[in-house]
């Protein structure tokens, strides 16, 4: 019998104008998992958090994970999960990934680690398409590798780990409204303006140039996501003014997190982002909307073991 | 009296992923000007290369380029123009860009640089409005400052100057094929499907990594532009035959350069890119499509003086 106990970090997709290709794994919040294997077939899933998680496993992210890591590899076992922390779903700050991740990373762990971190992360992968019905790595890749990840491209998966510049702190809501990642992406437009496409790039372009030259003048003013939050906004009351409250107070740029309904503030200074975190959670409570508000560090981190033995 | 003689340099616009925000300067090939400011109000254009250009000013690019300089500082003057070396417009690596940054570049020095490097752009700007009828800084940024520029954004413009990692080489071939900007822009749909832009989006990012990080391998992945060479190539005769040739050769990537019809492959070796001239050479020549080869090193120089009197 082996056993792992795995940390996987929440994370924040999108970064704002990197739709679908940049994402940043946070610091301290996120899933625990531990994982025992044993001789046999079979999957188990123990949840021992408060957090209401669908009884049927099939349901559940870890086991597509688990499953296509024991494929690839080529082994059969008896694999017992207790899930012992867990990010609530629907939060927007990569929920499913962290979970994931988690599963993905420690299974590597478990067996000596037969595949390379970009594999680890195309295995998580699973449980995000079991989530949202699509290979997403915006989230899973910052959960299993830590930093700002960029995602150049899916065929085949090429992921580049950008160090995070200095201290990036980020305040993040989680207004207790429900919007659907299927929601977030049916109100997307299939077909975008040109010189829009191009104001995103350009964009892109400006925020990897800004992670690394620590331009974080730059960074802020790249942050800017003219394809999904013009429409998606609209699910996040009072948007608008609550970016300008938070710039007002320092942030380098508030986003929505991923498809929200959380709603992220980068800053470089803690002070700054206990500011923005403050100014959110007003925002909200004024108008009757149950939230959370997390002030953390962008992390270097990604998965970890917390506890091994054999 | 005071004369100036300016260098400018050609330039490649795009650079694949990069539609509209990259642009790099080329080493040695470029357009030469002269410039001499005296008392009076008036301006002149003379063109002593063998390059037809139109005789009457008003469509010349150094005209809206010297007056919007004058007229920026708030001051008259007589300014007469030589025209020296000149390349040949409709080549594709920025002619028109080269004049108008020299132009601007020489202005600004005559009058002891009262404007700063991204003003000299927006100057030189001018004279890419009336060569094609819109404000593009892809050219002229590099063909001011030197090295691979990102255009973030143009409200207001917003310039990121890259340095060229180590030894970067183009060659470069300008087929004899009739392709205006204007054409070449026509092609183009006004809406673009939103997975494809993330693909562009993607690899826009991974361009820029791959310059920071010095990865060369990345650079030539990311160098796919999923959006207007699938339209433009067929201006382009056997373009997708070429480009295999070219990329066995060694070649990081093969794109249009700019709007056509010029094509340009980036290599790491100037060896290689003399195998990708001779390869791009022998295409056309096969085709009976006259043409002209360039192998030039990518610069970290943009526009300078080659001689300065008072």
């Amino acid at each position: 019998m082996r056993k792992v106990r795995v940390f996987a970090p929440a994370s924040i997709a999108n970064m704002g104008c990197g739709f679908d290709i940049i994402g940043l794994a946070l610091d301290e919040v996120g899933d625990i998992i531990e994982i025992v294997q044993s001789e046999g077939d079979g999957l188990t899933i123990t949840n021992k958090t408060d957090v209401p998680l669908p009884d049927d496993i099939e349901k559940n992210v870890i086991t597509p994970v688990v499953r296509t890591f024991l494929k690839r590899i080529g082994k059969k076992a008896q694999i017992d999960v207790t899930i012992c922390e867990k990010i609530y779903p629907g939060s927007g700050i990569g929920s499913s990934a962290a979970s994931s991740a988690a599963a993905a990373y420690g299974m590597n762990e478990l067996y000596g680690c037969p595949l390379t971190e970009e594999e680890v992360v195309e295995v998580a992968m699973e449980g995000e398409n079991l989530a949202s019905g699509g290979y997403h790595a915006d989230n899973a890749a910052p959960a299993v590798m830590g930093g700002i990840i960029l995602i150049r491209g899916y065929e085949p998966l090429d992921v580049v780990k950008i160090s995070v510049p200095g201290n990036f702190y980020c305040a993040v809501i989680h207004p207790r409204i429900v919007v659907t990642t299927k929601e977030a992406r049916e109100i997307l437009p299939k077909q975008v303006p040109l010189h829009t496409a191009i104001t995103q790039w350009g964009n892109v372009g400006g925020l990897v140039a800004g992670l690394f030259t620590s331009d974080i003048e730059l960074v802020g003013r790249s942050m800017k996501d003219v394809i999904a939050e013009p429409y998606r906004k609209q699910f996040i009351p009072g948007f608008d003014e609550l970016r300008e409250k938070v710039l007002a107070a320092g942030a380098l740029a508030m986003n929505i997190s991923g498809s929200g309904p959380s709603v992220f503030a980068l800053c470089n200074h803690k002070d700054k982002a206990d500011a923005a975190g403050k100014i959110m959670g007003e925002h909200f409570d004024a108008l009757g909307i149950k939230n959370e508000v997390y002030v953390v560090k962008v992390s270097n981190k990604g998965a970890k073991l917390t506890r091994v033995s054999i």
